[in-house]
């Protein structure tokens, strides 16, 4: 398949890299962090203030804009960039993590799956052929094949069982592409906990010859060190020349952990979500805004970041619109975190071209969590 | 008291007039609308988003701002404008109307009123004394007297009584009155719907010389026929040299009646409330963006409008945000209905400058009520 990817800098204490993806709304640079637009729109925010946050590419959720409005009516809005402003690169999820989790399981087979809507509890069937149509109608720049997601922890046989599905139901996924020139579809690898499941995950799916790849079924309940252990066995067999996306991460820790590993994409609702509930991610670690001794705090939120919300605002501001229920704090907070994370990203890119990856990471992991970074380069 | 207005226009069809109000914080052109910001920000809008809607003062409400977060941490703050990052005028009431109305009312005496607070229940004094001492504190351009607020109806000795001691009550307020030169102080007609007390009200307040005059106790409950009518009677007798402020007005007929008889400022919440609830004011009338009818409409709420809502969005995108909970959706139509009654002033101030008010305003109401306006002049 058509190459998206060029390497353009490496690490020489880890497997981090640096590159560019080009796509049909433009390139990015990775590494990078994804916000989430759930239902076509990242909360609280303008397409204008994503770019002033440096957001380079967005993810939206095919399995809720499927439910709601519906991908018929995204596609007659010209897809999904035109119906929600957003001119830049976007990726889709398949829908199939949300049929797994968020909507009423009633059964898998062979063919595909069939749930109850979370919404209206109406029926709905979805296939890897459908999954593809949906994201064919959607139009975004990066798709992602449709996966079977299974709970954690699950038993060997039944994860290589759904490693194999997996593979075939990707396959299918190739085989249903309709717009292969605009829109780019991820492989992506499962094998819950087990080394040689991934292995045997990738490996099959290296044989389709994706031009990216999804690494899924991580983060979804299991300790931190489980999932760096998966990545320290499996990411040496990835491609170079294809990018490599860790699907659903977005806490720092996780973040810097990906990259020392290798890993180039990332998305999580965690920073807008997290900025809802009042809590603000700086560069000394988490504030709780509605905090008391906020109250008369005439500083902003964090005294290193350039962003809107910090330029303005003080947190005594902050806490009292919060304290209020006002809007206007959800969009700041959300504004402030997104701001954070492609920060991290931004500085982590820099630190790679000069080669002081660890450097950086470690004086992050410093003030952010009062603690260590711990990391050993498996060679 | 200083002289803040200066009258730069007239129609020979009505009383209706265009002027120039200074302050501390810079001029606003009359007849204006002020979006309101009741706890230090319009609701789900930053400052900077008010400006592109051409806001040029707003206001806030000095009971919210008193009970949370307290008018001793704005004034620490340095004040609301720094407070809240508006840096132009900003008006408050003096918290009399929501004392009457939101608060649990314990007691009146001529001494000031002893509520119990919305939010918490604890207990409260407010003097004319003390509400100017708060709006000092605060530090809005234009603060409002501590004026009694009645119900609608109420019999004409009561109302004599309560605008009698209005008027002792305003003159309290002159006296407490600590930061003349910056902030400016108005007087507050009332008189409920008798010509003859709402004119005892006006000539007590005139002979105390307010730099500007609200005009409360309309638009509570009482049909808009008689509001006008209070307005036909009232307003000749103001002075032509101050401005006028019809509180808590702002549907787009009232403002036209307001603006013939010679009203120069106006607000109200109505045109963010019912953005939230999903209504948009727009040239050819209100539109219900969640009704069936706008689920595939690809034109933006309003053809004639040039707001950011109306440049970047369909309505198709607007309604999938209202149905699915978005704060987007609350967000762009507040920012259309603000923009769309500023528009609808300006378009006003430019009518007055061209004397062509009458027609203006007809060609408006044909579209937007789909009947004709009925004004006659009374001289």
């Amino acid at each position: 398949m058509k190459k998206i990817f060029t390497k353009t800098g490496s690490s020489s204490e880890s497997l981090a890299r640096t590159g560019i993806v080009e796509t049909y709304h433009g390139k990015f640079e990775t590494p990078i962090f994804m916000p989430v637009g759930t239902q076509a729109t990242v909360k609280t925010m303008t397409p204008e203030e994503l770019k002033e946050c440096e957001a380079q590419i967005i993810l939206s959720n095919t399995y809720h804009l499927y439910m709601r409005p519906g991908s018929d009516l995204v596609e007659k809005a010209g897809g999904l960039h035109r119906f929600m402003n957003w001119k830049h690169p976007i990726l889709t999820d398949s829908g199939g993590f949300q049929v797994f989790s968020l909507g009423h399981l009633n059964k898998i087979t062979e063919e595909g799956v069939t749930f109850q809507s979370h919404i209206d509890g109406s029926r709905h069937f979805i296939s890897p052929e459908k999954a593809v149509e949906i994201q064919n109608q959607l139009g975004a720049d990066i798709m992602m094949v449709f996966d079977e997601c299974i709970p954690y922890p699950s038993d060997h046989e039944y994860v290589r069982n759904s490693v194999d599905r997996t593979t075939r139901w990707a396959k299918r996924c190739i085989d249903a592409h309709r717009n292969q020139d605009k829109q780019h579809l991820f492989g992506i690898v499962q094998g819950g906990m087990y080394h040689d499941l991934r292995k045997r995950s990738a490996e099959a799916l290296i044989d389709l010859d994706f031009p990216g790849y999804g690494i899924g079924g991580l983060s979804v309940g299991e300790p931190k060190k489980i999932m760096y252990d998966v990545l320290d066995h499996l990411m040496p067999i990835m491609p170079q020349d294809k990018p490599r996306y860790l699907m659903g991460v977005g806490s720092p820790d996780a973040l810097i952990h990906g990259v020392l590993r290798g890993v180039d994409m990332f998305d999580c609702v965690l920073p807008t979500r997290i900025a809802r509930n009042g809590t603000a991610m700086t560069s000394e670690g988490p504030v709780i805004i509605k905090n008391a001794k906020h109250f008369e705090s005439w500083i902003p939120l964090d005294s290193d970041c350039q962003c809107y919300c910090c330029r303005n605002y003080s947190r005594a501001y902050l806490r009292h619109l919060f304290k209020s229920n006002e809007i206007l704090g959800l969009r700041l907070l959300s504004i402030h975190n997104i701001s954070f994370l492609l920060e991290l990203m931004k500085g982590i890119r820099k630190a790679i071209k000069n080669d002081c990856l660890i450097d950086y990471c470690q004086e992050f992991y410093r003030r952010y969590y009062q603690e260590e970074l711990v990391f050993n380069l498996i060679t």
